[in-house]
């Protein structure tokens, strides 16, 4: 009976997931055609949104969210990636390969921090236009480029059949802070979420969850915060007061009490913060 | 037995449908992170957004919106509601089985009209976090201790296995409106949609459709209704005055013929009304 | 062997994608119900988004999304479009066979588009109830109509059992432009996009790839453009000033660069523009 099993069924071993991050809002037919694109040519692949609100043109933010998200995902998964100002232009269609996850995108930063983590991730420029569409527009390469490449992906087609190996991938800046002589520490405000908390690039280990807290002040542009909440409803005891709290992202966040950090005293991104050690009580 | 083969048959699995209820908004990573971590541990899942754009931290709205939803899905589907200001606090993560469904989020009150409806509702207090991630952190449950359960229960984990049945979970205050000695009933506005319309608490069948709709006047902060329209077509008879609408959550709202009544009249979430039965013509 | 499959396997008749396209907001139960009664009726169906966006009530604004989306998804999917300000009135739901595709929605111009470029399409009056919800409401007819008719086209249903075909669908007026009688085309503004381009409905075709550009001159409100930009990167040569690109609609566009013409120009929907031949240099 086993036998006969086996031999009459078609087992689909696997259902790749694809997830898309682009900037195309939600209300246009961007997203739909790309997800067309995709259905048509790997009919069993799995689509998740991880966001298509990512600001305009900002391949910063685009990194940030990317980097939050992926992981999180089956090893094997197809990450789509496209914030792409430079569309139609000399810019180069990659596949990032790192760990055990794909990357579609615009060579343009996108993924940095997936290649600064994986030192030994290969980066290929997307070549083999016989997986694009026909005739690509210069306007709408999610569409006519990513998207057709990422269901090839899909679809079994090995990262070599694209394109070749490249070294030169473009990178943003690193957004890791150094300590300084004294040490403290100078950092940024990567990213400010949902909620209007304010995620700053300094690591959430700064304040190991065995010790006890090492006294400290951090500060930034017309605000101090003095203590480190375990939980949001812990931070409620600094009142109308800003605290940091070790985010999800393995970074600490200023954040207010039920209410918007970011909105209470003006915070944006790139605004600089310092974490200054003070004496023991 | 080729023959048998091209017929195309594929082994489902699990194809639970699991429903995704927050306030995390689209634009950041979270909700990725979360939907990853749920096709990591139950591949064949059907994730499906009701919606993210819960005002934060609003539980009265949450209660709401997925009241409105969840019963259209199929038996045996997995309802993830995540809006939880005590994230990393001690309200406890719980589990409610109720009638054909299961639903998985803080004890904070989001189950309310749930638990109103099925009175022989199970609820558990998830405790064995051999069902969490690993090392969850404080600040976000959904991705580290809810979205694995609802995989677990995916997966075939029975609601026995998570933890001890309670009796105190958190309710809202009751939404039901009573009606006062000389007939007429006080309410309040429970929602506002897309669209502007007002969703009341007053139920439906106070105008049932098989009969002559009673005289009656609503009153409200600086507006009345006088007319019950069957469409919001037939709502333009009434020109620039609202009208009352039988909704599709089973509740009465005020309408404005193509036009937001909320806007309108200045008409917010738990403003009261009251409705006044007139004598006949 | 019969009973090997029955005790084993599970036979997937069809994977049919259904594309949903609404004014509802992505904040409200709505979508979550419609896609909670498709799931119900139709398990196997793969549901995707096209947008939810639509401004309230806004036909031709559907009409135009729907258009630019529907064409990449596989031959043999179903389009739910629910932009239907005439819910519960007189007007008609159909079903239109157009092309490999098949659209449910609301007979009030949504598919004009779609009727535009099938001339041999089919249209028919939904009118077999035994498809919809048992008592449908005369407010929500995406959840109560549309989305049990397209849960039993994806199980196979044929359109035949649903309704007459009818030849009386009622159509938008047409976009086209028509030249005048020295050459020159008066236009207009047919979409924003998310980036602030602003869709004319001049082909694109009106400049082709393989020709030299012949010299022009695009006139709006306020503004004037001389260049055709072959890419956004390129379209930066223009500086503060606007220029038009080949969209990926098919249609010519008025872009700026790392900016929104909409916004810089006051550009909005419907406003005129003319294209006018100039003399070659």
């Amino acid at each position: 009976l086993a036998e006969a099993k086996s031999a009459e069924v078609r087992i689909v071993v696997s259902n790749r997931v694809i997830t898309l991050l682009t900037d195309f809002g939600a209300e246009d037919y961007f997203v739909g055609a790309m997800k067309g694109v995709i259905l048509t040519r790997s009919p069993g692949s799995i689509l998740v949104d991880i966001t298509h609100d990512i600001p305009a043109h900002d391949i910063q933010a685009a990194a940030f969210t990317l980097n939050g998200a992926y992981a999180w995902f089956p090893a094997g998964s197809i990450h789509l990636a496209v914030v792409d100002p430079g569309v139609g232009s000399a810019r180069r269609p990659i596949l990032v390969h790192s760990g055990d996850h794909l990357f579609v995108g615009p060579d343009n930063g996108l993924f940095t921090l997936v290649l600064d983590q994986f030192p030994a991730a290969q980066t290929r420029h997307i070549t083999n236009s016989a997986y694009f569409l026909p005739e690509p527009s210069t306007t709408f390469h999610g569409r006519d480029v990513f998207a057709p490449v990422a269901a090839a992906l899909a679809e079994g087609i090995l990262p070599e059949a694209l394109g070749p190996i490249i070294h030169d991938t473009v990178r943003l800046g690193s957004a890791v802070c150094a300590p300084l002589p004294d040490g403290s520490l100078n950092g940024k405000i990567v990213h400010i979420d949902h909620f209007g908390n304010c995620v700053t690039n300094l690591p959430s280990h700064l304040f190991p969850k065995t010790a006890e807290t090492r006294p400290f002040v951090l500060q930034g542009n017309g605000f101090e915060a003095w203590a480190l909440a375990r939980s949001y409803e812990e931070g409620a005891l600094c009142a109308a007061r800003p605290f940091l709290i070790r985010g999800s992202a393995g970074l600490l966040e200023i954040a207010l009490s039920c209410s918007s950090a970011a909105k209470a005293f003006g915070i944006s991104v790139a605004d600089p913060v310092r974490l200054i050690w003070r004496k023991s009580k």
